[in-house]
């Protein structure tokens, strides 16, 4: 098994910390995005959606997308549970996840993808000849600022972002603030909540993956 | 419980297979989307992220997404199994119902809410203040006719989207394949194993939810 990986991505970082908390070790490969490493030959042969992260098992079957790779380590290894136990955990987990990538990792990638001179022509992961929209570095500003509100409405509330127990709703959200915060979106200081919670999450064995 | 609903979207439309699948029944209220429902005092007091499909558990607990709804269900009702049995079939149901979110849906989407006048400043679901950006019909209708090649070629080679046996991935693509009909992409016609896989898709009882 072979997880193709980038240090420098908050995609593939989802993975590492959700292998980090399940204690789980996997040969990984870097494929540098910024260098393109992903859009070459070799990697194609790989993976044709030519996306970071890619995990390859042992027959050759490729399972992309973050959660999708969480998924499969899930259920070969359920202890601890990172996407919840009880049917209304599941949901909430999933619910929350979707929410984070939508409203926070998307958001920020419409800013890097469509104004960083490095993603010319390529503002969309795993495309070529996809060009650069400026309005959604827009879109994305204010989205981020909207989900950085909304996540410390929740964490004022809850102990983790989907009630009392840390999951891979926590990995994504902490995945999707410090992207925001690499984007050049701050989180505004006054959200304490939020802070206590960052706090919390760095202080994670796992968050150093 | 109560499943917030609109007959005449796709998103929707794959919570009500997934339970027509299942066999399970659930009450369910109409919120029309056209008709900026969703965006009424009322239904932002049920979910203040204002999208539709939203499921409200009896104790009030909100779960929004549509395959986080699934997940609940799949929980409480395990069989059949929608998401995968096995660890790498539940890894490869979740990276093609992603693949065919971003793929298909995502594009589709891109298409309908930056062009049709409907959607004028909301051109993201849920959020008011949110202008349409023409450059995104493009970028939609191009990832559309790359995702039905990308889709084709899978059915060339297996009975369902994710392998020999029927999932929620399968659900979401015909959706997503649907969408993008309704948005005036078009199938191509040559592509035989997919308007194969959407007749059987279609002979389905499920279908009709």
């Amino acid at each position: 098994m072979k997880l193709y990986d980038f240090s420098g991505a908050p995609n593939p970082r989802r993975v590492r910390i959700f292998l980090a908390e399940k204690g789980v070790d996997v040969e990984t490969v870097q494929v540098n995005i910024f260098e393109k490493e992903n859009l070459s030959p070799e990697f194609e042969a790989v993976n044709p959606r030519r996306i970071i992260p890619s995990l390859v098992l042992d027959d050759g079957t490729v399972i992309d997308e973050s959660l999708a790779i969480c998924r499969y380590f899930e259920a070969a290894f359920p202890e601890p549970a990172l996407f919840g136990a009880t049917a209304k955990e599941q949901g909430l987990v999933e619910s929350w996840a979707r929410r984070i990538e939508q409203d926070g990792i998307t958001q920020a990638a419409y800013v890097i993808r469509n104004e960083n001179p490095r993603f010319e022509d390529r503002a969309v992961a795993g495309l070529t000849d996809c060009p650069q929209i400026p309005e959604l570095t827009e879109r994305g500003r204010k989205g981020l600022s909207a989900f950085y509100v909304r996540l410390n409405d929740q964490l004022a509330k809850s102990q983790y972002i989907a009630g009392d127990n840390y999951s891979v709703a926590d990995i994504t959200a902490m995945c999707a603030v410090d992207f925001g915060d690499f984007v050049g979106v701050e989180v505004p200081s006054h959200l304490a909540a939020l802070a206590n919670w960052r706090e919390r999450m760095a202080a994670r064995e796992s968050s150093k993956a």
